[in-house]
């Protein structure tokens, strides 16, 4: 048995951004050298999240725009009597999710042909840290 | 440690469908022939998922009016300017998720009474894959 | 490889309430005596949830009131022809998700600094359980 760890440091531009990981998390697996096992990339904040999709821009406007309507940016929520004014992104990390397990397979990432990792960045523009572990063979 | 994956194809008469999958999934772990471990469950495509909870055909369809109502079928995604139709079901897999992680304990899915797992269908009516991957001793 | 299991058990006063597991995880990979894996948490009923969030009560209350709007407690649910009126916590347990995946790394839980766990009950008052396992060397 063996595992690989390493952690992905992101400062987003904006506010709310989606960032691609697939192509850095096939470096981590190359650098893994694991044949079978899983891998887990789990966002190391609680205002981010990671999930699974398709990379297509169309879709992924619909998908900001859903996550606003259900879990929209407003004045109003009691988290904010701390002095934040996040209290939607804590929602929206909770609805998509703040990490996924991919599997591992002769050595390569399995992942179905339109799947695409990404990390979402709900209250960005400052540095963020999302947990790279796989573990197997 | 040992591992055993096993790919799960399914071409549903609807639509949306959902497929029982608790009875295939320890069929496949009598074939794993695990003691301990974790057996992830996946969808290998971004309009489905997988979830963990009761068989009761009523609760069923509650759940498919609540994700009617929370990601609707409708015209103008903005996915759909790529010719498909389909970005509800998108949203569907992201609210549902698309994987979970189950137990292994000596020898069976560590599951509770009533927890059952289903293959969500959100865009079906074509060929379509689930990975299950075990690992363990 | 090694692993270890224990199952926590919950009765909750209220109907909905949260429990903070982090102490309690802490307190088990001790016993695990883990350096490097996975801790799975896992709700092993369909009407209860774990995610990972902020230790904070304005959001929590924030998080109930979301949950409700989004999955509110009513009557009309098909699930109710079973005599049971805990169709919401069905799918408020869908929403947060029944389970999440921890990673170990060098003996300890790597959580990022806000990082969390807690159980959601969504129907209480009752005896449930909770499966921890971990898995690594």
């Amino acid at each position: 048995m063996r595992s690989h760890t390493e952690y992905l440091t992101y400062q987003t531009k904006k506010k709310r951004e989606l960032v691609h990981l697939t192509p850095t998390l096939e470096e981590i697996l190359g650098r893994a050298k694991l044949k079978e096992g899983f891998m887990l990339v789990s966002a190391m904040h609680i205002t981010a999240g990671v999930f699974v999709n398709d990379n297509e821009s169309g879709l992924h406007e619909d998908i900001w725009e859903w996550l606003e309507h259900i879990a929209p940016f407003k004045e109003g929520y009691k988290h904010h009597r701390t002095g934040e004014d996040n209290g939607d992104a804590h929602l929206k990390s909770l609805l998509i999710h703040h990490e996924v397990m991919l599997p591992i397979t002769d050595g390569k990432l399995d992942l179905g042909p339109w799947q695409q990792v990404f990390y979402a960045e709900f209250d960005g523009q400052r540095r963020k840290r999302v947990i790279v572990k796989a573990m197997g063979e």
